[in-house]
């Protein structure tokens, strides 16, 4: 089994290619070569007997996509893609890698032709919701994103619907919820102190909370991530029908939610390390983005997420900080 | 004022054009200059002393788009697309020209800069909805396009609206009705009969059925179209917030109901130009499209469409035949 990484050197990206060296096999076919990409360079993994490459590329290039193609890969895991803050910021950009490198890299699967046809696993995202919202956003649910990131998104889908309809690839779009607890350092990004505000405590450091504790959203864990895009990657195409985007199951939780859940599991003096901290812009973006989701139909398929925000502290714990809390 | 109409020559474009030259102002400014354009040269109206440019173009073509937005028009009408059965046949030519082409004309506004932001009326269609539906679709259904054409039209109300959303200009999509009745000769398109079972016996001529009486589908007239092409270039931006993409008003019917309304308007007779010749292929294409809509949005921002379908029928005697019906 040859698979495909692009996005490769991202948060995701590398917990996957981690997670898929430990299972050696995909599907139950032993793993005998991985394509990884990312425009800095992946990582080499360590541990692994199978044939690797690892290209610094912009899959938006014209010579990009054909080139990852041609030794055929089994399966493609499509990360790769400008972050909603950057879309935002450079329309360009993010129509140029979000959207013109999607179609390309499509494109690149129709041209080999000759009956291939791989599966293709696009993460999508909640943002190609937007307010107004109902209560519940189910499966039905209109595209109606708000930010240049969001519409890339929802267009990428759209495109990976007709291509797997028509037969040019088998495609299945997933939509992330926001992932906490992202490792790392603090960001920029709009949604960082959904993160923060638990990481940087756990590590005995301040974290900023702009935004009120009634704030509620959708989240799932890096770790429940990596095992949507698993099964993803191993779900029968006629289980899904045409309708091959999903959005995934999460948990819906307040910030105040999130800082009780911090606290059962790490004790109140962690918790004051949180400070107040109201910022109006980003209370006002905030606004705009999804707090809950009926993702009906993708737990039919069998897919996974935390229940509790206190799983997704506990996943933090063991996956980044070797099982214990850092002071 | 300055209009420009991409499509110019389509059944909807010439009928536009002269409901503009008839009416000789667009929202209270009278219309100095029209750009017509399409793949065949529009052609040049008469009694019109303003300005006409007529040009055929490829709207797709890299150098048509900027050329076209010159001189700067106030109101557009993007109504160039290659047909359903087209785009169906011909992936890569409905890709370009349904949606490159739609993107360079929208980039090429964005180009203009210096606070150019027309007013861009984009014809969509109810093709970007599939089957399964419920039993009457509303403003918040998803895009669940069965057709690279309807993939196409939902791709580009993502796009008119992210820069619409960005200020790039003002647009706003209306997703159209199937049109009834059609001038001209039959065509091949697999919603033809629709049309033909009215237009030939009106005419005095055999029309075949191929599917049963029960069929339903989602009407308004030529007539219809146009009106809500001009209601959409003068309804505020501040009306229509962010969901710029509209399903218009129409007309849910029967087969038979279309036939009983022929029936009463033109008598039992002509009703025996109908012949029954099933066709289990367009049963099936039909069998995948919208029946019933509920379009709130766009009938409280002052849509209107036909509540009967005598009244298309009659559009189409007095629109077409000159108020009388041959035999």
């Amino acid at each position: 089994m040859h698979i495909l990484v692009t996005g490769a050197s991202g948060m995701i990206g590398r917990k996957l290619v981690a997670r898929l060296l430990e299972a050696g096999a995909l599907g139950g076919r032993p793993i005998e070569r991985l394509t990884l990409t990312d425009v800095v360079a992946p990582a080499k993994p360590q541990r692994f007997c199978g044939n690797v490459v690892s290209l610094a590329a912009d899959i938006s290039a014209p010579a990009t996509a054909p080139a990852l193609l041609a030794a055929r890969p089994d399966v493609i895991f499509h990360l790769a893609a400008v972050v909603s803050g950057e879309a935002e910021l450079d329309f360009d950009k993010g129509m140029r890698v979000n959207l013109d490198g999607s179609r390309a890299l499509f494109e690149a699967v129709r041209m080999v032709g000759d009956g291939y046809r791989p599966r293709l696993v696009f993460t999508s995202s909640i943002a190609v919701f937007g307010a107004p919202f109902p209560e519940t956003i189910g499966d039905d649910f209109h595209l109606t994103p708000l930010t240049s990131y969001g519409t890339q998104k929802a267009i990428v889908e759209l495109l990976l619907a007709d291509y797997t309809r028509r037969g040019f690839l088998d495609g299945i779009g997933i939509r992330l919820p926001t992932i906490v607890v992202r490792p790392g350092k603090p960001n920029k990004a709009a949604s960082g102190f959904f993160s923060s505000i638990i990481r940087e405590p756990l590590a005995g450091q301040e974290a900023v909370l702009p935004v009120s504790e009634d704030v509620r959203h959708w989240f799932a864990s890096p770790r429940a991530a990596v095992e949507f895009l698993l099964h993803a990657a191993g779900l029968a195409g006629d289980r899904l029908g045409l309708r091959i985007n999903l959005t995934m199951p999460g948990l819906t939780s307040t910030v105040g939610e999130e800082i009780a859940a911090l606290a059962r599991i790490a004790g109140a003096d962690v918790v004051r390390h949180i400070r107040r901290e109201p910022d109006a812009a980003i209370a006002r973006i905030v606004a705009g983005w999804p707090q809950n989701f009926d993702a009906r139909r993708a737990t039919a398929l069998g897919f996974r997420a935390e229940t509790s925000f206190d799983e997704i502290i506990r996943a933090h714990i063991d996956d980044e900080l070797g099982g214990r809390i850092g002071r």
